[in-house]
């Protein structure tokens, strides 16, 4: 198709307010009248609350109120309310809010905080799923007494808060028929989304009219206004949360974190604004966290390579408390078998909850941990087998046709050639699979393909309001985090309309006012949304040759909208430009041109069998890429070097080319810290390196990598333009790419990430 | 019909919130890094600008910036652009401002404004139309210099800002034809809108995207947004109006107004906020008023009553800058003949410059000034022909069928039935004209009618979104300023949709996101807002209906909806309630329900002829109503008590009828202002009483009054549930039944306004 706007590469219209310093985050939200709030943290993982002593901390001069879980006994959560705002019987985590001060100013509420005395009868820190899996000591002694309010499947007396089961054919019988079986581990560590902007929410309240106000970076503003009602027991259109600008999420600004820190103060100060900043430490002690995982897996395999049976099993680590953790144990458990054909697979994956920090969605909901385990499994058969990985994966990947392990008879997918390009941006036929550089460095190529669903079914809304000027505004409320949703869909809505998308933009988003979209995650928001402005489009394109039809005289049925061009079929003098339409006067005291757009996947939704979760279509979308990495091991000194990624992903069609680019290229850098040197490192559930200095990630000096990026189009038929997501994708094959590049640099097996220089110096095991 | 929540009595949704002082207005605004504005205003009301010296003010610490003309030269307007944001060459009217301040606090940017040093040569000052007519000293010296933007018609070396002319059948044959003549002339004083809450606006700027922010109680915020676009030279959607609370407003809120020179300001502190809150002194001194105007009417008329011919002059004062003026000259002449069958008519009506205070809209545009001139007039009649001044009234009433004099043939109208009811409200049959109160007091009644059109061809959208939950939002932009919108278009919509009102809520106004509407003026939202919502309810009904068909698994042409009751034809079994669709879980994944209501009334209207005004329909909404007045005056001290006022308005449908009451009751107070107490005394272009004690409103004291109110409900036919608008109409008869009514008791011919205790001592002529 030949398209003017969308395919072709344009600069982020976010741009320059944030790099002008212009973009108001919530760190720059001050209301009059307003207080700060700080939390009395537990140092302890877990503990009994035996008694909140306020005197001292409200005896300080600037202090306004000082709140503990007797006066605010609310629980909150996504999927299942099991989260105090503030503890009352029991500290689950170290970090958990034990008490709440709100102050004059952000260093006295701080330093009321350090005087709040709480005494606490330490109790056994569950530190691992290992532990936690002996059930001898609960978490949470009940989960009866929680709402469930998502798909969430707790199991009575223990600690498992989540349960997912996958299965297709007879796992067992396809081991029989196997020539080899495979079994292997691995694990992930305990990772921090780091953003640059920490969690940060200005709430008010009107007491009189039950009205809550937050300003919040949210990623899902609406599934937070839910959380939020819920919890504070007010009608949904009573709570408004208006959206900051993200500086970074990734995951973490999913759940509602420090909203209802700052509404349970608020609830208590005759309507003054309270305003709750974490630092850097709270954010990595108390904020949320991508959980450890270990995974089993168990394949067999003919001798030729055939994937005949895999049976895997998932241990997540959730923290403390459950919130998302089913989502994640879901859309992992789907992507657990990788995009390949196995006949017979079984999995069974398991929501644990620990004494640490509450584990939530971090680019992927697990699935680039999935890939790992899956990626490094299938490295550990093609060495058996003494075949090439990139031979085994071109093998048995899924094709057109093809029957998935959920069930689902593939069509338009393209992860094989994206095996295939991957391996060609590293040169993979070129090059031997391990080699040893002049300098004494081992060198060795890894590659890793996956597969991802996007969250179905699912639903989103868009206006499109042409302004008296001919310009026209976006409502949506899909937030942009980086990802290019503020460009992506002015590029579509320009494009559907024959319109310069200069002259598109896109409104702020507020729950008060925006059209409701149901999350910003998922890597869903240029599919859902972009259709969505496709049929808001629409709308306004049957309302403007109305318009036209009116003012040149002629009926409607004689018009016609090509390229902008709003024109009589039979006297094309009849014409007006979709880009002159406000210099016309044609809508001067018209009935303004309002279209709105509303897309839902629920009819192309196939519900997962409970048990085996088998559906004929699980989701609208399949999300599938490779990378290939080469990597260069010092064996002396264990410095890691990724020298090249080549990668390539199946976009469907890149709207933007550019931003594409850019997403993969941003998820690859993250992806070397994760595979390298970031991890959370906990001891008896104490966190020991919860600052910037001590937990690693990249920094420009580690993203010295050769990065070469293929964008695979083959067109989704539901998707806007053919375009699929890719804001998780990016990140989902690079640490097991460059897993297996360093087992096969090094001839190790290193089963789990990051692997560090120690790790390569005395060759153990991660 | 039979309405559930229409045509019945509700509470205010936005009462809670503003007794409790929750609301939030402008003063409440305060933003990070904000600066404090203050205006150096001019001392003279005409005079040239020779230097402006700033190095005093700008060396005073605190002080961010001080900006002249010289560096904003910026010019704006609603209908022609002459208005600078800052004088440049010469001022207009004293308070003009000369020079802006931007410091860090609010005491320090009015000390820094008085120490900037202004040289100036005074002119000589146009203090009334009598010497601007003259045209020896021009105010503006070229009109072409300045765009026009509205229907303005400003006439070539004059101090003619505007004229409108009307003219029906040959009023010369008239008065011919006519059995007596009958001359007279009217005047009214300026006033000041005197709001609670004066001008104010917060503003920001970012120099690199070009983006203008302004928080403001404007009533009109597209109209502003379009205005200050214009002046600051950026597209349209590059400036964002967020609406606050309007704390009053009558019109004074409808042009930009401290808007431009926060605005202004703000282009010169690199992004920080400046806000800018009138003084009282200054609200009255430079904001904007009504405007003064004379009147001169010649009337022809049969022995038996019967009106011949009409003629009528108008002079407006409009102040210095003509902005709004030519829509009080244009709306006031339409309506100044009255309601009244008059065969031969004509008006010439002229919009004059002079040095004084801006005048602008003020609840009703002009209409209560030419109804005390008409309904003076028709007592002068009355009294000369012995005829009761009612009866000279209904004879000449306009009934349906009748042709205006504005050349309609009119429909639906129930003005006669007003001025009956309105009698019937002070028992007019039952009452002498004149009577002498036991205790010495004269006593008289008093009787007058009016018709107002509201602005056509005029525009509007809504847009209902049903929550999550089942909960609606309308979405809008008309603002609540004390006339009830936010409480009827949730009536509305609720009737509209069988739903409950208390689920109906609405949106605040921000031009980022609300739905386009033309302007919160001319007694217009009831009318266009609700036509819009009944649009988008018919929208949201088809969505509900096709998700219940696919819910219930039957063909949409099986489903009706009835009272909120969405069902199966043929199978009552199948049907949901609105009420309890949110918790049914229909809603749930499906594409959110929306609906748009655009409404325009341009395809009702016929354009008048530019110079006679003749038109088909030159209103999509006349209104009409009646006031009777009974006062009782103290012919020794002079004292006026208005005793007893029965109105009686024709509203169409009363939506809230406890709302219609409000209003009335609060217009009447406001009339007895104007008729009793309030005028702004200039003298030779210096405010002698610019302020709150020495410019009287009537208080709690002065509104001892018996009121009687009759809503006369023949239904518009285009009007929702037949409802017109009430905005205005509760204030335009009443200072002229007032005046009648004292000319009756004190046997005076008063012909101007306000009529004060000296007058009626001393019967003089006022």
């Amino acid at each position: 198709m030949d398209h003017k706007v969308v395919g072709r590469s344009i600069q982020r219209k976010d741009g320059v307010k944030k790099v002008t310093g212009n973009a108001i985050f919530g760190a720059d939200i001050d209301l009059p009248g307003q207080l700060y709030g700080a939390v009395c943290r537990s140092p302890y993982p877990h503990a009994k609350i035996k008694a909140v002593h306020k005197k001292k901390a409200l005896e300080l001069p600037g202090v306004y109120v000082v709140l503990t879980g007797a006066e605010c006994d609310k629980l909150f959560g996504q999927y299942i309310e099991d989260q105090p705002v503030i503890a009352r019987e029991k500290v689950r985590y170290q970090g958990e809010p034990v008490a709440l001060v709100a102050a004059d100013n952000f260093l006295t509420a701080q330093e009321a905080a350090s005087l709040i005395e709480v005494e606490y009868e330490p109790l056994p820190v569950i530190d691992s799923v290992e532990d936690a899996l002996k059930n001898e000591i609960l978490l949470h002694e009940d989960w009866s007494k929680y709402n469930i309010v998502g798909d969430c499947h707790p199991v009575k007396s223990t600690n498992i808060g989540d349960i997912f089961t996958l299965s297709k054919g007879d796992v067992n019988k396809g081991f029989m028929e196997s020539d080899l079986i495979v079994e292997s581990e691995f694990s992930c560590s305990m990772l921090q989304h780091t953003t640059i902007e920490t969690h940060c929410a200005t709430a008010y309240v009107n007491k009189s009219t039950r009205e809550i106000t937050v300003y919040s970076p949210a990623q899902s503003p609406f599934a937070i206004r839910s959380v939020l009602a819920r919890s504070f027991g007010v009608p949904l259109e009573n709570v408004r949360v208006i959206c900051t600008e993200i500086g970074g999420a990734f995951g973490s600004k999913y759940e509602a974190k420090a909203e209802p820190l700052a509404i349970a103060l608020a609830m208590f100060t005759n309507g003054r604004p309270v305003k709750i900043q974490f630092s850097r430490e709270e954010e990595f002690l108390a904020s949320v966290a991508r959980g450890p995982v270990k995974f089993k897996i168990k394949t067999g395999v003919k001798n030729d390579g055939t994937l005949l049976a895999q049976d895997v099993t998932i241990y997540w680590d959730t923290g403390a408390y459950v919130t998302t953790g089913p989502r994640i144990n879901y859309n992992a458990g789907f992507a657990a078998c990788g995009p390949y054909k196995i006949p017979n697979a079984k999995v069974e994956s398991f929501c644990v909850v620990t004494n640490k920090s509450i584990a939530t969605a971090y680019r992927g909901f697990g699935v680039p941990e999935v890939v790992c385990a899956h990626e490094h499994q299938m490295d550990l058969i093609a060495k058996k087998l003494g075949i090439d990985p990139l031979e085994i994966r071109l093998k048995n990947i899924l094709t057109d046709g093809d029957l998935s392990v959920t069930g689902e008879t593939m069509q338009d997918i393209a992860v094989k050639e994206c095996l295939e390009a991957a391996a060609k941006n590293v040169e993979w036929y070129n090059k031997p699979l391990r080699w040893i550089s002049s300098d004494g460095k081992f060198c060795g190529k890894g590659i890793a393909c996956f597969c991802k669903l996007t969250g179905t079914p699912s639903n989103t809304s868009v206006i499109l309001r042409l302004n008296e000027n001919g310009s026209l505004t976006i409502l949506d409320a899909s937030r942009e985090m980086g990802q290019g949703v503020t460009t992506v869909l002015p590029q579509i809505a320009a494009e559907a309309l024959g319109m310069d998308v200069e002259k598109i933009s896109v409104s702020p988003v507020d729950t008060a006012f925006s059209p409701y979209d149901k999350t910003t995650t998922s890597s869903r928001s240029t599919f859902h949304g972009g259709n969505a402005v496709l049929l808001a489009a629409e709308e306004v394109k049957k309302q403007l040759l109305a318009l036209a039809a009116k003012y040149f005289k002629v009926s409607l049925a004689q018009m016609e909208y090509v390229e902008g061009n709003i024109r009589c079929k039979n006297d094309l003098t009849k014409s007006i430009h979709i880009n002159e339409i406000g210099k016309s006067g044609i809508l001067r005291e018209q009935p303004p041109i309002i279209g709105v757009g509303a897309y839902s996947t629920v009819d192309l939704f196939d519900k997962p069998d409970p048990t085996t979760h088998q559906s004929k279509r699980p989701t609208v979308m399949w999300m599938f890429g490779a990378q290939a990495a080469i990597v260069e091991v010092d064996p002396k000194e264990g410095h890691i070097q990724v020298k090249t990624i080549g990668a390539a992903h199946d976009v469907g069609y890149a709207i933007n080319p550019l931003g594409c680019l850019q997403q993969i290229e941003g998820s690859i850098i993250m992806g070397i810290g994760h595979a390298l040197t970031e991890e959370m490192i906990y001891k008896n559930g104490d966190l020991k390196n919860g600052n910037m200095l001590d937990y690693k990630v990249p920094t420009f000096m580690d993203s010295d990598v050769d990065i070469h990026i293929s964008l695979v189009e083959k067109n989704h038929k539901e998707g806007p333009f053919g375009a699929k997501g890719l804001g998780e994708p990016g990140v989902a094959a690079t640490a097991a790419a460059i897993v297996n590049a360093i087992n096969t640099a090094c001839e190790t097996n290193f089963n789990a990430i990051p692997i560090k220089p120690e790790n390569i110096i005395f060759k153990e095991e991660v």
